[in-house]
């Protein structure tokens, strides 16, 4: 009886909620201990059906019968994947496996390869920090907003104070994406854990000043993520900073004064970090540019803007402890961010340069937040 | 320029990172301000393109020209809603909307519709509360496990003490499925803010024993949703359940007596809802069944499920303030939901009974969320 009631309350569960994955199934995507990863997709009657991982790969699959189309893949890096297909020129989403991202409006599924259990994105078992979603006040921008707060592991339980590193996205994303494309919360649990990484606090505001938060989160309604905001780049995000700085100070345990204070983002993030910290001199001792959307041609737009060059003089006659600029050497920012450092060395401005493979995209961005957080605040 | 500079970065961040959405695109879901939906999908080639609605709509859809295939639909209820498209017998997502959910292990695109501006699961401009994920320590099962809690508007700032409502998940759901398809953080912050509800915290833990956290949340790697979970509704939950009450008690400004706390389930969480509330009488003044999975048939399985009537008659001799069971009329719970009523009623129990459309389904918890949350704590 209690089998019968079982199956009956799963079968009536699938059916009623309008599942629409009872169809047989495969397994997909099929990972085996050495970190081989197989996908396989049910497309019967399909002509072509191609295998797409963010920007890594992109592949025709098998057909290898009964209406599945497969492709193994071997040797992949461990890292955070995303994935889709394409069906006949119709891009489509993996329905065996429930777990997605969006990389800005393009949803994707997405797993993580940690065939050694030692990849600093994957969830391990450490101790875990707190992850809070919070709405701040900013009187610069009139608006109340939202940012994800992380809290290292035994926060609440101490007396203690901690360091702030400021962590901001890129163009077309919100306050979630380096939580999950970044897998931020991740990356400081194990750096933390293992002893690289000192505890910290970690904030990620939104920096399209045009919206309070992420697009389904906020009072607009439906709609879209999307690279166009309004007062894009423009000062308004840097301008109104502080408030973030000064709401994060006040409802949070934190340490006070630049030697505790750590910024970073990537891509407009990378933009906003190198302005802001320029613009507040005394705030910042480590700066993290990744990939950063460096132009030089802001000047007269904001006079946050003005005087790029002197504003880095005057910065590091105080000496950052760590100005960090990290770029792929495919990623189309790669000129901008070679005149950009001409523009340091010029001035024999001392900064860490990491240059890696690849474009500009996630893997990267994981690579450096796992780089960069290791030299903060010792 | 600087016009050059912005169509450049967004021409190449949208090439670089794959996403697959540079070609043609509709308006999907298009949205008008009285409430009417049209839903467009590009499909060359198709047959035959359906939509699906949740529970709540499966129906064919128009090849409206240029590759298009389209439907209009009126008088929607004010709601969040989930849908896919059936091409030629394959599931899809809307390519066109970037805001997705899973329901167990199918991923579906979501909109909220609110064309009045009152839909209480929708974002509106009221104080938001925080949401916080933190992992908890349970001695009872031997593990760091996560959970998600809600503050109101004002918590971090206050000095005041709250009341407690425990909100428990169904079979496949995981400690985010109240806050994701249950909107129970835009719930509360809408309710709250119009003063219909008392500002309370809301506790969200993951009834699933063998997880320590949704599965891509958990150490256990790539592991997909599932409704076949170890130690299933055979008291383990239940009697694990003080260690979270105690972990809430010990970290956040609580009312303690059962007079500031509530609990309630939806399916399996009205299961777990009713057996903790009548094992731990003097724990709970209110108690919501939201198509409870009652069934008669676990005596024997464990203590906690023996002798539910003689527990039962003990709990109400104290009075539960509110003693809630809401079930749909074609919920294919709604013999057993009878038969506990019958219990209930020959015992002279008092309780609230709401008997709504539909089955078992997200539309019916949503909305018994709404009323239940009302009448707390008064």
């Amino acid at each position: 009886m209690k089998r019968h009631f079982f199956f009956l309350f799963v079968l009536m569960a699938l059916t009623m909620s309008g599942q629409g994955y009872l169809s047989p199934s495969v397994n997909s995507p099929d990972i085996t201990n050495d970190g081989t990863v197989t996908f396989r997709v049910k497309a019967a009657n399909a002509d072509t059906v191609r295998l797409v991982i963010d920007s890594r790969l992109d592949t025709l699959m098998k057909h290898t019968g009964n209406e599945t189309w497969s492709i193994t893949l071997r040797g992949l890096e461990p890292d955070l994947y995303m994935y889709y297909y394409i069906v006949d020129g119709m891009k489509v989403i993996d329905n065996e496996n429930a777990h997605t991202l969006r990389d800005v409006k393009s949803v994707m599924n997405t797993f993580v390869l940690d065939p050694q259990g030692d990849c600093p994105v994957a969830v391990h078992n450490v101790p875990h920090g707190e992850v809070r979603a919070v709405w701040y006040d900013s009187p610069t921008l009139g608006a109340k907003r939202r940012m994800m707060i992380y809290l290292p592991p035994g926060y609440e339980e101490s007396r203690q104070r901690f360091p702030v590193f400021y962590l901001l996205h890129g163009s077309g994303g919100d306050e979630t994406v380096w939580l999950e494309q970044g897998r931020a919360a991740q990356v400081l649990d194990n750096l933390i854990a293992s002893g690289k990484a000192v505890p910290m606090i970690v904030v990620m505001p939104n920096g399209n000043v045009d919206e309070q938060a992420a697009s389904n989160m906020s009072a607009l309604g439906n709609v879209q993520p999307t690279f166009a905001h309004k007062n894009w780049m423009d000062g308004t995000f840097e301008q109104s900073f502080s408030d973030i700085m000064n709401w994060v100070d006040k409802n949070y345990r934190t340490r006070t004064g630049k030697r505790y204070h750590a910024i970073a983002g990537l891509s407009m993030g990378g933009y906003h970090s190198l302005y802001i910290s320029a613009n507040q001199p005394d705030d910042f001792a480590y700066v993290g540019l990744f990939s950063p959307a460096i132009s030089r041609m802001d000047q007269g737009k904001c006079t946050i803007y003005d005087d790029l060059e002197g504003k880095l003089i005057n910065q590091f006659k105080q000496r950052p402890k760590v100005y960090w600029l990290g770029i792929g050497e495919k990623d189309f920012l790669y000129k901008d961010n070679a005149e950009f450092r001409k523009l340091l060395d010029k001035n024999r401005l001392r900064y860490t340069y990491h240059e890696s493979g690849a474009g500009h995209e996630w893997a990267n961005w994981r690579d450096y937040l796992v780089i960069f957080t290791q030299l903060l605040f010792k």
